[in-house]
């Protein structure tokens, strides 16, 4: 069975190489960058606003391939892929946290800015933390 | 362009009806479901473990055709569809934080059941407190 999707952008960004990726927005939060929306979608941009934070799906484009099993940087452990936020995946995802900066037209203005340039963007999905899950 | 995935496993459910589902997994809080992962890709849950909390991505099969203004059952209100997580998506990906159950070869028991019966997974990612945005 194969899902096929189609990019609803593109990543503007100033890391154009895959070493100069911070590991995660939120060591990144003063990053700025931009989702350039094709304009069949950009309707689907109404209600979202300046300081709200968005979930941003992208894929990973630059990563081809994928081991199960891999150890991250942070640790010499052994990890499942499925237990790590690696970019070597199955199927390609990645996700981030950003806020909202500005919306012009087609053009989303971000905060929190950890993608590759011309990174295909799969969907936005507004952030709401009363659906957070209640940690002990 | 075009960007292909293929399901690493699929649910098992209770739900076999869209109608039947609750809106969000928090409102599902106490259901349990099962992830049944292809046999090939169960080594990647190495280090998942009953307790953890984990962001399970994946394909709304039942959604066939989308709308980029939507009014959303809780509102009159119109919204685009990236301000909500309708499942009428121009990319049908749907996301759901949910708490390991157990874990037995290939078969991922959760709590936090909000998805159709044979839901393709595409993803599965940690869920990390600290990578939150800090909301003030």
């Amino acid at each position: 069975m194969k899902i096929i999707f189609e990019p609803i952008g593109y990543v503007h960004s100033e890391f154009k190489n895959v070493k100069d990726i911070p590991t995660q927005s939120v060591l990144a939060s003063e990053k700025i960058g931009e989702i350039e929306l094709l304009d069949k979608f950009k309707d689907g941009l109404l209600g979202l606003k300046k300081g709200m934070h968005i979930v941003v799906l992208f894929n990973f484009h630059e990563s081809k391939d994928y081991k199960l099993i891999q150890s991250p940087c942070y640790t010499n452990e052994e990890k499942g892929v499925f237990s790590i936020r690696s970019p070597f995946r199955p199927n390609g995802i990645g996700m981030s946290i950003v806020k909202i900066e500005s919306i012009r037209d087609n053009i989303l203005e971000f905060k929190g800015l950890d993608m590759l340039d011309k990174t295909p963007i799969l969907d936005i999905k507004p952030y709401v933390v009363s659906l957070n899950p209640k940690i002990d």
